[in-house]
């Protein structure tokens, strides 16, 4: 069944409060439709579906969740219930609600837990939002050095870790540092009384905890990588970043870039579960600082308000022309971002980059020219038509070269580039179009 | 070594002609790391370079370069040795090389290839540029429905895939179709004389060779899979589409609406690289068509020329106004975009989404015209300041519901909501806020 029917199924079964048909059809979800069906359902309802569920499937249901209703679900449950629930969660997924519950409940659970798992709990939700550490698990399989591929295999077995984690093996000595690794594939292809020192690689790709998730996501990405060991600074394993929780930050990583490119504070969430008052905090401080700064274009038109109530057409192409170079600023400037983001562009390449933008606008411009000369003969008349065609030359150009600069610039001065947003672009380059427009006007019309 | 110090080493050998230490060297590099100090080195070095590493190791360099180099590489290279290169690639990788061959060599390079080889490659190649087809491969590991584990083990174990396909074991029945799966853990977790059939799984994620390749890609990122089956209509196994390649195409799908937000087409290849004539042409068609979609504000400015003459200093707070406008609209269509791109949103939450964002654009609103009515009090007069106050209120408004609105009636039209760009929206709301700003001012100012 697809997840839309297997959803409407579930939903008339708890209307007839079908007791017997919910198990059933709770089964046959993927824990993350069943997951995403949960997240439109009240706390009481989610709770409810979850205890038809076996723990281990109830657990990783319950990590599909959003966090925030994570939260208010395990509020409601038993202390024994969530207890045995954080014990069957992913180290990292249980290290995220934990930091969201009162430190009262923590304490409590964390009593019921048994000890390693309640040191584990305790290390990891240690670590700061966004670094490695808050998303790696320290459930991942390790072999000591001397270990033949039998002993291995074995080993492998017996700790059986999750289905994700299972496939690199990582190898340490007895001081608990890691010295190589080797896949589950290698274990299997080879005869079974080798010693793993012999097949293991030794030239490894690591990270530490309190390094940045994106690089972590970007190294798993780049290299291809099921998982990334993560050691401290001892050369011990603390952990291993998973292929899938670095699909999940480069997603949110994009997103971040998205919304910073149309001026809007990062959600950390939900647009469709955001408060209203988040949404508006999240919008109105680029909002307010962009009125203020197209006071500059404002001003602008109040040095040169003689030549405009002299020529009151020239107001009529206003908009075209500051238009065309904010828009003209926004692509280059979203060009630069997002080749910046993906590494395509390196900060060294500012001058190549800026020379190439000089011959694209100068295109641009030229081509724009010819079209709006057309409306500006029409309207006002050759003389009115050499302005706005050798305004918009001049206004595409360096709106793009503004547009194109802005994100190296922000980040010599050490923000981050995708702060170059579309908006932020377009003011600058209104300015800057406002006062040569009219320096071009008065100068051709003589005035 | 870091990455950069070898890069710089291997720099410093290729200077000597040092061969040795070459040879050395490039054996040390990861092989996306190679592919990186390739991609900035003339097709004769990378040939060079490529000569120097053993088949498999250089197939997989080979995979990691831009395909306009591999392309300009492959040409140079003898039919034999391309030949060999191509029965070592992964198969999606080679199939779009194979796609960029003129056809001549294409033919001669297929005569050289094994028959099994030269099939998967006709076949692999004739997938349409976006599909499935085009990214999945077909090394995969397969066993017989009536297969034990211990058989299968040894059927994977005599296959051998690559490390990355090894991991998940697909069923297949007697004519091919596939039944179940199961994981290379649940092989070796299992007791050898068992019967697949028992262990495997039969609730199965498949997908079709012409599905599109981001419905693939979120499948694995939602599903957190490490490949996902296709199959034929007679439900037949094809091929397989592996985590790395979802990554890729989810990084590719984010800059490209990324790009489309800044109304720039896209580059399918890197920025970089791409050629002068292809940036320009890229960028014009929207600037052309929002020249022309400017006139309307041009054509607002030019009903109220009147009201404009009489009162100058209107003018002055136009760019404010519109730009507002623009800016509260891109940030809602941002929101938007965003949140229908990674599902947080769905088509019918749209009413839902209108009631909110009427909510927060009217505090926003409000907000900004405290800002402007002060400017307005010491430019204009309490009049004025009445006039762009309640200006703001409207066209932040305005802006607003028409920047969130946009992607879902793009939706609606069959298009892409991320067409609903910052400059697109930035320009209607300039167009509505010109007319809505003029008619408030006439009606309050008494013209």
């Amino acid at each position: 069944m697809s997840y839309a029917m297997l959803a409407n199924t579930l939903r008339s079964a708890m209307e007839k409060q079908d007791t017997v048909a919910i198990e059933e059809l709770v089964c046959e979800f993927q824990p993350a439709d069943l997951a995403e069906f949960l997240r439109h359902e009240e706390t009481e309802v989610c709770l409810k579906i979850l205890a038809h569920l076996a723990l281990a499937e109830r657990a990783e249901v319950f990590g599909y969740l959003p966090l925030t209703l994570q939260a208010e679900v395990a509020e409601e449950m038993t202390l024994e219930g969530l207890a045995q629930l954080l014990s069957s969660m992913e180290s990292d997924e249980r290290a995220d609600l934990f930091n969201l519950m009162e430190e009262e409940r923590q304490v409590a659970v964390l009593k019921l837990m048994a000890h390693e798992e309640r040191e584990d709990l305790r290390r990891m939700a240690s670590y700061a939002e966004g670094t490695v550490g808050a998303i790696m698990t320290s459930n991942y399989a390790s072999v000591p050095e001397r270990a033949s591929v039998a002993e291995a295999l074995d080993i492998v077995r017996k700790t059986a870790p999750d289905a994700e984690t299972i496939y690199q093996i990582y190898v340490l000595d007895n001081i608990q540092r890691l010295v190589g690794t080797l896949s589950l594939r290698e274990l299997i292809l080879n005869r079974p009384s080798m010693p793993i020192s012999s097949i293991m690689t030794t030239e490894l790709l690591t990270t530490y905890p309190d390094e940045p998730q994106e690089d972590a996501s970007r190294m798993i990405s780049r290299y291809d990588l099921l998982a990334l060991p993560v050691i401290d600074a001892q050369q011990r394993l603390v952990g291993i970043v998973t292929y899938d929780d670095a699909m999940d930050v480069a997603e949110q990583e994009a997103t971040e870039d998205i919304l910073k490119g149309g001026t809007v504070g990062n959600l950390e969430g939900s647009l469709r579960e955001a408060s209203l008052f988040t949404l508006y905090r999240k919008r109105i401080v680029w909002l307010v600082l962009l009125v203020f700064a197209n006071i500059f274009s404002a001003a602008g038109i109040a040095l040169y308000e003689e030549t405009i109530s002299t020529y009151i057409v020239l107001v009529f192409f206003l908009p075209l022309l500051v238009g065309s170079a904010g828009n003209a600023g926004s692509q280059a400037s979203t060009l630069m971002v997002r080749g910046l983001a993906t590494g395509d562009v390196l900060i060294t390449d500012w001058a190549r980059m800026f020379a190439r933008e000089f011959l694209v606008a100068l295109g641009l411009g030229l081509t724009m020219a010819l079209a709006v000369s057309l409306i500006g003969a029409v309207r006002g008349g050759p003389e009115i038509a050499m302005v706005v065609a050798s305004s918009m030359v001049a206004v595409v150009m360096l709106g793009s070269l503004v547009g194109m600069s802005l994100p190296f610039l922000l980040n010599k001065l050490g923000w981050d580039p995708a702060t170059a947003s579309a908006p932020l672009v377009a003011t600058i380059a209104d300015a800057v179009g406002v006062l040569v427009y009219f320096a071009i006007a008065t100068a051709i019309l003589g005035l």
